[in-house]
C-alpha cells in the first residue's frame, strides 16, 4: 500500500493534502522567505493517529516536517526542494484537555492557538503569561518546539520555564506521556526538555501541560526617553530594585527605530515631546489596587529621573494610551519592512554587554553603504535584535546581508552571546552555530539526534549542523 | 603506571586518598543509612584537573562518584561495597569566578557552598534564592546535579530555573563549556539540561552560571491556624491572588507534626493559642517599605480569616518571632528521629491532588500497628514529605518501612504524582521508578545514560534502573 493510502487510513483522505495549491500555504512562510515542496500534508487529530502517521512515515522511509502555526520566522516548519516530505499539521490537535485552578495548570494540545489558551486561562482568574505578537496565529506545540520568549520574559521566563508536562510522539512512533503537572519531579532524568526548542528534529510535541500564574489585578505602562543605552541598564537596575518582580517588560528602542514606526505607520504619534537617542517601552503589573501599582511607578520613574538615569517619562494614562504605547513596539517589523530590505538579527548577549554590543555593531554602518542600523529589544534578557536595513532594489543585496550578518553573529559571540536567542534555528542559522557553539556542543547535538532519530526522518535540515 | 599514580600525577599525592580512615567520611552518608567502600578519593582543584582524572579513570576502567558536601539523602553519592569506584571530590573547586551584578548572574565552581553563593549576592545587593536546610554544607554542584528544591520553589523555582549556564566533564574526560550567562538562548539543543538532576549518572558538573534576583528589601512570615488541608488549598488560592508573587514560602504542617517539634525540641514554643489540626507557615518577601508588605500580609489574613479559609492567624512582630516559627520548621526532622524508626517519602502530586493524597495515606495508620504519621510539606509546589514512624524497636521493622512505602509511593502515582520530587533518586529509589515512569521513559533514560556514558563508568547504579 502506498504511504498516502495508509495515512489515508489513519486520518480519512480528506486530510491528506497532495494537491499543489492546496499544499501552498504550507510550503512557504508567511515572510515568503522560504518554500520548498511537500509530498502531501496530513492532519492528524488526535495523538495516537499522530504516532500512527509517525510509525507510517517510518516504515516508508518518508521524512516529516512537524508544522504548527507556520509563523515562524526561520523556516523551521518548511520543507525542503526536493517534493518527497511529509507535512505532518497539528491543526486538527486543538483541544483544551483540561484546566486545574487549584495547581495553576492547563493541559493543552499542540494545535491549540495562543490566543485561545489566553483566553481560557483569564476564564479561570489566572494569566498564561506568553506575550507574541503572533498570539492569534501560533500555536502552542511551536512555541514549544521553539522555546519562544516574548516581551514577558524578564518576569516570567521563556516557554521553557512555562512546560510542567509534555508529551511527544517519538520517531519510531512510541509516545513520550510525560503530561505530569508537577512543579518539582526529579523521578530520573527531565526527558521533556530534550524536545523544548527541539524544532521538531527529535520528535512531534502533541501536548503540554502549562503553567498558569494569578492574574495581575493592575498594570501601568510608561514611555522613558534616555540619554543613551547605559542609561537603560542603570533605569532597569533601579526599577527591578524599587518595584521588584512587578517589572514585567522592559523594551529598549533607538531613536531611529521609533522615528520609522512614527513615518511609516499611519496614526502613530510621539509618546512623548522630548527628543532622544534612545527609548524604552515598560510595563509593570502587580496584584492589588491600581492606584498603589501607578504611585510605586511614578514613584520609580521620579527617582529616575533625579538620579539622571531618564531624560524625560510618560506613564500611560488611560489603556487607551497603554495600547498606544506598545502598538509603536509592535509595529516595529512592519515599519521596518517599508523602509527597505530587511535583515533581521536575533541575538543575545549578557544585559552587563548590551552597550558594548551596539556599540561595536553601530561601527558597521561606516563600512557599508546605504546600511542602516535599527534597534529594538528585550534589555533585561539581554535579547537585542539589531535590524540592518539597505535601501531597495542596492545591487548584490543577498551578499551584503550575509556579510552583515555574519558580522553582528560574531560581535554577539564575542561578548559571550547567542544568535538565536528567541525565534529558532531552523534552516536559517543552523550553519552558522559554529559561530557561538563548540565542536564538543555540535558533537553532542549530533549524538543527541543519532539517539531519538536514527533513520534521520524528523524534520531534517533543520537545527542540527551536519557533521 | 597505576591508576593511584596517575591520578597523583594530576592532582599530587595528597589529594589522592587512599587509607580506610581517611575515606571513612566519604563512604558513608550523614543518617547512616547507605555506606560503601572506596578505591580511593581523589581532589581536584581545576576543570582541566577533572578532565584528566576522569580521562585516567576511563582508560582504567575504574567507576567515578561524584561527591560534592555529602548532604544528599539517597546515597547518590556514595559508592557501592565492591572497593573499586573512584570518589571525585568536588571540595577544591571552591572558587566564585566572577558576580555580574548588571547581568544578575554569578559564576561559580561546583564544589562552592551554596551559603557561600548567598554571601557573595548579598554584599552585590542580590538573592540567589534557593533555600536549603543544608545551605552551610551542601555544594552547588550536588544542588544542580539533584536539582534541588527547598522552601521558595514556590517563587523562584527550582535549581533547574536557577541555572543558565554550566560546564560538565564529560565520561570520556571532553569538558562541555556551556558558561554562558543568557536568559534567551536556542542555538541548538540546550544541552546542559540533560545533566541537571543526573546526579553524576552522565557526567560531572564542574562549574555553573547561576542566576540572581535584586534582593527584597522586606520580608513578613506568619504562622496559620487552619481546620483542614482543603482550607490550605483555598488559603494559598486567596493569598496569591491578593500578594501576587510576593508569596515566597507556604509550607503545611499537620497538628502531630508540630507537637512532635514542640515535644522533642527544647525552647520550641506554641506559636498561636489556638490548638488546630493543621498549621501553615508563610512567607511574603518584596522590594519597598517593611510596613507596606505587613500591611498587605495582615490585609490578606483578616480577609481569610473572614472568608473562614483561617482559624486564626499570627504575624511574626519581629525577625526573632520569625525565626522562631522558622525554627519551628527546620526541626521536624530532629524531632521526628527522635520519635521512632523514621521513614521519610519525597513525593508530589498536582497541587490540587494534595488533600486526597493525604486521605489516602491516612487510611494506611490503621493498617500498619504502630504507625505514626506527620505531614510537613511545600503546599504550592505539591511537594508532602508523608512522614511514616515507626516506635523503635519494633520487630520487622524494614520489611514495614519497605512496605509503607510502596504504598505511600503507589497513592502519589495514583494521582499523577512523583515519588521523587526534591531529594533525588541515587540509590534508595531507583529500583521503584517504574512506579511513576513509564516503560517508554524509562527505556529513553537508558538511552541517555548509554549515549553519554558508554562504558557505564559515571556513578553506576544510581538513577537509572537497570534494564
Amino acid at each position: 500500500m502506498s504511504l498516502e493510502a495508509e495515512l489515508a487510513a489513519i486520518v480519512g483522505t480528506a486530510n491528506v493534502i497532495t494537491e499543489a495549491e492546496a499544499l501552498r500555504p504550507a510550503v512557504s512562510d508567511w515572510r515568503g522567505r522560504y518554500s520548498g515542496r511537500a509530498r502531501c500534508l496530513v492532519r492528524p487529530a488526535a495523538t495516537a493517529e499522530v504516532a500512527r502517521v509517525v510509525a507510517a512515515c517510518a516504515r516508508h522511509g518518508a521524512a516529516m516536517v512537524p508544522q504548527g502555526g507556520n509563523t515562524g520566522v526561520c523556516g523551521g516548519a518548511i520543507p525542503d526542494a526536493g517534493g518527497r516530505e511529509v507535512i505532518v499539521s497539528l491543526a486538527r490537535m486543538n483541544r483544551i484537555r483540561g484546566l486545574d485552578a487549584a495547581n495553576n495548570t492547563i493541559a493543552v494540545e499542540a494545535g491549540c492557538i495562543l490566543a485561545e489558551v489566553n483566553r481560557a486561562a483569564e476564564a479561570a482568574g489566572r494569566l498564561f503569561p506568553m506575550d507574541l505578537g503572533s498570539e492569534g496565529s501560533c500555536q502552542i506545540g511551536g512555541t514549544i518546539s521553539t522555546n519562544a520568549g516574548g516581551t514577558r520574559v524578564l518576569r516570567w521566563g521563556n516557554m521553557r520555564e512555562l512546560v510542567l508536562g509534555l508529551e511527544v510522539v517519538l520517531a519510531d512512533g512510541r509516545v513520550l506521556d510525560a503530561m505530569r503537572g508537577l512543579r518539582k519531579d526529579n523521578a530520573g532524568y527531565d526527558l521533556k526538555q530534550m524536545f523544548i526548542g527541539a524544532e521538531g528534529t527529535l520528535g512531534i510535541v502533541t501536548g503540554a501541560v502549562l503553567k498558569l500564574v494569578p492574574r495581575p489585578a493592575a498594570s501601568a505602562t510608561a514611555f522613558v526617553a534616555l540619554e543613551s543605552c547605559e542609561a537603560a541598564l542603570g533605569l532597569i537596575d533601579h526599577l527591578r530594585g524599587a518595584l521588584g518582580d512587578r517589572l514585567s517588560a522592559f523594551e529598549l528602542i533607538s531613536a531611529p527605530q521609533l522615528e520609522a514606526v512614527l513615518a511609516q505607520i499611519p496614526g502613530t504619534r510621539r509618546p512623548l515631546a522630548t527628543t532622544a537617542p534612545w527609548w524604552v517601552l515598560l510595563e509593570a503589573a502587580d496584584s492589588g489596587a491600581q492606584q498603589v501599582l501607578d504611585d510605586a511607578l511614578e514613584q520609580g520613574l521620579m527617582q529616575a529621573l533625579d538620579a539622571g538615569l531618564a531624560r524625560d517619562a510618560s506613564v500611560a494614562r488611560s489603556g487607551r494610551e497603554a495600547q498606544e504605547f506598545w502598538r509603536l513596539r509592535h509595529s516595529v517589523s512592519e515599519a521596518n519592512v517599508k523602509t527597505g530590505r530587511v535583515i533581521s538579527h536575533d541575538t543575545s548577549v549578557p544585559v552587563s554587554r548590551v552597550p558594548e554590543f551596539i556599540a561595536r555593531c553601530s561601527g558597521l554602518a561606516g563600512r557599508f553603504d546605504g546600511l542602516r542600523l535599527h534597534v529594538v529589544g528585550h534589555l533585561g534578557d539581554g535579547n537585542v535584535h539589531m535590524v540592518a536595513i539597505f535601501p531597495p532594489g542596492q545591487p548584490g543585496l543577498d551578499a551584503l546581508a550575509r556579510e552583515v550578518s555574519r558580522e553582528v553573529h560574531e560581535i554577539a559571540a564575542g561578548l559571550g552571546g547567542s544568535i538565536a536567542a528567541e525565534h529558532g534555528v531552523g534552516q536559517s542559522l543552523r550553519d552558522q552555530l559554529a559561530i557561538c557553539r563548540s565542536p564538543v556542543e555540535l558533537d553532542l547535538m549530533r549524538g543527541l539526534k543519532r539517539l531519538l532519530d536514527p533513520q534521520g526522518l524528523m524534520n531534517p535540515g533543520k537545527v542540527v549542523p551536519a557533521g
